[in-house]
C-alpha cells in the first residue's frame, strides 16, 4: 500500500504522522526549516512562497497556541489564513466532517491545518480528498486525539539537532504522561527514524502505554534511574484532567516522583538539554528553577516551531 | 420612490434584495462573476481591485459558512477584512445598531457585509448611511431574517445559467420549508427577473407562505406531481428547530413525503440539476444517493458563490 | 529611576500610561497622527511602515471595539495582526502571564497590544521584556483595570486640539464615574501635561476618587455649577454594573442629576464641544439630542482614534 502522505513520486503531499515517513523527508523538512529561521529575524519577516494561497485552520478542538503558530507561519509565507473554529459552527448544525471538507475545498482551499480530538481525523480527510479527486488540497495534522502531533515532533527534532548536531550517539528521555500524549508518540517515531540509539520513557505505570518495548523504547518507572546519563530530556505536560483522577493520586505526589528538579537534572549529562511542548505546569511536572534554567531550551523550541511549520507548509504547497 | 439599492445614475450602491433589481444589473453581476471564476484556479488567487479597502463582516447572527465565503471573496480582492461577531460585543453593552454602524463608519469602513436575524436590518443600515451623508459606505445583505439572501439567490442563478444557459424555457422547482426561507424568496425574485416561465413551490401546507400564486408561483403539496418534467430542483435545508415542532410530525415523516430520492428525481427531466444551499441534512430533505449523484451541482454552487460575492463586492466598490 | 516607557535615548519604547510622559512626546504623537488622518481618506488606505511586522492583540478582557480600532490601525500600517482572546485559551490552562508573553515573544512578535482587567499588567509585561533582554518587543496599553487607557487619552487630546487649537486657555470638564474610569485618569494626566489651566471633575461623591484636588482638579458634585463656562465636556460611560448597585440609586436618578441635556449644555461656552469615549448609554449619561447635536464630536473622536493608534504603533515600531 502507498504511504497516504506521499504522492506517486514519493514527495510529501500531506503531513499526517511521522510514522513511516522516510528519513530523507524528515531531514529535508529540518533543512528547509533552517533556511526559515533567519526570516523571522529580518526587518520584513515575509517570503512570497504562498502568496495568494488560502490556508484554512480547521480547529475542531480548541488550541489557541497551536493555531497561532500555524497562523504566523502561514502569514510569513504570505498566505491568506482563514480561522475556523468548527465546534461552534457546522458541526452544531449536524453537517458531517466530509461535507464540511467538500464545501471548503469547493471554495478553492489550498491547505487544511486540522486539529481534532479524534485520532485519525486528518487521515480520513486526506483519504477523502484523494478518493474524490481533490488532489490539489494539502492536509497538515495539527494534533489528532492521542495519535500524532507531527509538527511538534519535527520541531523537537529541529531543536535537538540544533543543540546536539548528531542523532547517532544520543540518549533521549521522554518523561510523564506518555499514555495520553500524541507528542510522545510523534517524538518516538521521529527519534527512531533519525537513528537515535537509545530512547527512554519515564513515568508511572498507569501513564505508560503497552507496547513501548516493541517500539524499541526502554521503560523506567523510577525517574532517577531513567535520567542517568541522558543527553536530552523531553518533559510532557500533565493534563489538568489527570491530576485529581483515578490514574494519579495528586499533583503534589506527581511532582514528588516525576517533577524535574535541579537535583534530578544533575543525574543527566552535564550538557543535557531540557525540552517541553508547553504550556508548562510549573511545580507539577517541572520546577521553575529548571524551566528558567540554563539547560532549558523551551523558548527556542517555540521559535524553531514557526520555522518548521513554515517549512512543512512551504514544501507541501510546492509539491 | 428611488430604489434604495441604486444611486442617482441607476448603479448598484448596496445589495439588499433581488426584489426590484433591474435585469441588466443581475446580468451584469453574473457576467462579472464569470470573469472571477478563473481567478480561484490561478496560482496566485488575488486581484487588486479592493486593495486598501476595509470590509467589515458584521454578523449579528452566527454563520461561519457564509462569513467564510465573504471573507475569502474579500481577501481575493485584496481587501482588509475585519470580522465582528456583534452579539458578543456592543450589542451586549446596550449600544444601538445605528450607533454601532456610525462608529464603524467613522473608522473609515468601505463596506459592511451584514447578517441579521431581523428582516430589514440591512435596509435600515443603508437608509441611515444615506440619511446621514455617509454615502461612501456600501452594504451587502448576507441574510436578514426570513426576508432575503441575495448573494445566495445570485449564485443560484449563476449555477443555473452555467448548466442551462438560457432561462427563458426552464421549469424550476423549489422544495421544502419555503415559509421560513430567505433563500427561497431571493430565488423566486431572481428567477422571475431573469424570465423563467415556470416556477414551482413544493412543500407541506404548513411550510408554504400565503401569496405564492400572486408572485406567479405554482404551488404543489404533492412532491411527485411538482417534480414532473422540471429542469432545476432547488432543495431547501430543513431547520433543526422545525423537525420536532408543531409544523411537522417528524424528520422521518418529512423525508417520506418531501425527501429527494433517486426515484423522485427520476420524475424530473433526465438532465435536471439538483441544488442545495447547504448545509445539507442527509436523510431528511435529501437522500445521500442524490446529494452525491451525477445530477447534483451542490459543490459547484459553493465555488460559484465565491466568484459571485467577489463580483458583488467589486462592483459595489467600483461604483 | 528611568521612565519604563522610554529607552536610554529618551525615545518612546512602550506606551503604558500618559503619566510622566514628556510633553514633547505627547506632541510628537499628535503631530504624527495628523499626518495619518489623510491616509484613511485615500483610495488605498495603507502605508508600508510596519510591513512584515507581527502585532499581537492580547485581550485578556473582551473589548471588540478597542480591539477593532487597533486591528484597523495595524492593518493600515501593513502589519500582520494576530488576535488572541486569552481568557479562552492559555489562561484557562493555568499558564502564567509571563509564560504566555515569553512564548509569543519567541514567535518573534514585534508588538503586544494589551488589554487586561488588572491594573499594571502592561507594565509588568514591559518590565519582564526588559529584564529578560527582549528589548525588541513593544507594548501598548489598550486599557488596564482602573489604571490607564493612554491611546484614548491621546485621541481625546487630538480631538481637543483639532477643535480648539490651543490648550493654554481651556477649561475642560470630565463628567461621570471618575472613580472607576481609566479614561478619566489618562485624560487628566494628558490635559495637565499639555498645560490646560482648568480641569474639572463632575460627579456624585460616591463616584469621585480621593486625591483629585492634589492632581490640580476642581471637583463639583453639582453638574450645573461644574459646566459653567467650560470649553470641552468629556462625558464618561456609566458602566451597567453601577446602575443598580450600592453606589447609585438608579439610571433614571443618575440621568436627572448628571445626564447631559441641551439645557445643561447651554451652561457651557456656546462653542463648547461634547466628547464621549463610547459606547454611549443614551438616556443615562447623555441625552440623544446632545449626542446627535451640532456640538458633539463623538464620531470624529473615533476617526482620530485610528490615526492616533497608527501614530503610536508607527513611532514605537520605528524607535
Amino acid at each position: 500500500m502507498l504511504n497516504p502522505q506521499l504522492n506517486k513520486n514519493g514527495e510529501l503531499q500531506h503531513l499526517l504522522t511521522i510514522e513511516g515517513l522516510p528519513r530523507s523527508i524528515v531531514t529535508h523538512i529540518l533543512d528547509t526549516a533552517s533556511s526559515f529561521v533567519g526570516v523571522s529575524d529580518r526587518e520584513v519577516k515575509k517570503v512570497p512562497l504562498m502568496r495568494g494561497k488560502s490556508v484554512f485552520n480547521l480547529f475542531f478542538e480548541n488550541s489557541t497556541r497551536t493555531r497561532t503558530t500555524f497562523e504566523i507561519a502561514a502569514k510569513r509565507l504570505s498566505a491568506d489564513v482563514i480561522n475556523l473554529n468548527i465546534s461552534a459552527s457546522s458541526a452544531s448544525k449536524g453537517e458531517s466532517l466530509i461535507d464540511t471538507i467538500d464545501n471548503l475545498s469547493a471554495m478553492h482551499a489550498d491547505m487544511f491545518v486540522v486539529r481534532h480530538s479524534q485520532s485519525g481525523a486528518p487521515h480520513l480527510i486526506a483519504k477523502h480528498l484523494r478518493d474524490s479527486g481533490q488532489d490539489h488540497v494539502r492536509v497538515v495534522n495539527a494534533g489528532d486525539g492521542r495519535h500524532a502531533h507531527p509538527t511538534q515532533g519535527l520541531l523537537d527534532m529541529y531543536t535537538i539537532r540544533h543543540y546536539k548536531q548528531d542523532f547517532s550517539n544520543l540518549t533521549v528521555a521522554i518523561v510523564g504522561d506518555i499514555l495520553h500524549s500524541r507528542v510522545a508518540r510523534s517524538d518516538i517515531h521521529a527519534l527512531t527514524t533519525l537513528g537515535v540509539p537509545e530512547i527512554r520513557a519515564i513515568g508511572p505505570l498507569t501513564l505508560l502505554p503497552a507496547g513501548l518495548e516493541q517500539m524499541g523504547v526502554r521503560v523506567f518507572t523510577d525517574m532517577n534511574e531513567g535520567l542517568k546519563g541522558v543527553d536530552v530530556i523531553i518533559m510532557l505536560r500533565l493534563q489538568n484532567e489527570r491530576m485529581n483522577g483515578a490514574l494519579l493520586p495528586s499533583a503534589q505526589e506527581y511532582f514528588k516522583n516525576y517533577g524535574l528538579t535541579p537535583e534530578r537534572l544533575a543525574l543527566a549529562k552535564p550538557d543535557a538539554i531540557v525540552m517541553h511542548p508547553g504550556p508548562m505546569n510549573r511545580g507539577v511536572e517541572i520546577d521553575s528553577a529548571v524551566a528558567d534554567g540554563a539547560q532549558a531550551v523551551i523558548l527556542p523550541q517555540v521559535t524553531f516551531g514557526i520555522a518548521v511549520r513554515m517549512a512543512v507548509m512551504g514544501i507541501l504547497a510546492g509539491n
